[in-house]
């Protein structure tokens, strides 16, 4: 999981656009995001995704042009 | 989107247990908690939910004892 900050009166389709370029080149890394929830208001999104490290992941939404610093890895869901 | 911290060290089956103690009584605030992840090395836990205000969702939160201040409301997902 990992937390974007300054996503301010970002719109959905700016979200779907974001995503949509994690999407394109994602498979370079071995990540595959599979979701992400936007809080615009706050400008705080979340995205869940799978991969081998999270430099890999770091690296798929610095090169789409929305780099993150926090990236949690998840051991347990319920 | 709410997000504790603080959950250090703790197990899968004790998530398991925290996410039982909200959905035994989330019905009273028309709350769901629907997911929880959570990563035991920075002690993160994120949790999805539905209800009518972050409020309700933090009173379910608060009285299951792990009460929670930061609660994001999602206007679009992916």
């Amino acid at each position: 999981m990992d937390v974007h900050e300054g996503f301010v009166g970002v719109t959905a389709e700016q979200l779907s656009e974001a995503h949509d370029a994690d999407l394109k080149i994602e498979a370079e890394e071995g990540v595959h995001f599979e979701k992400a929830w936007l809080d615009p208001e706050s400008g705080k999104a979340f995205c869940l995704s799978t991969g081998p490290s999270k430099e890999a992941i770091m690296r798929v939404h610095e090169r789409a042009g929305h780099p993150v610093t926090e990236v949690y890895e998840i051991a347990s869901e319920v």
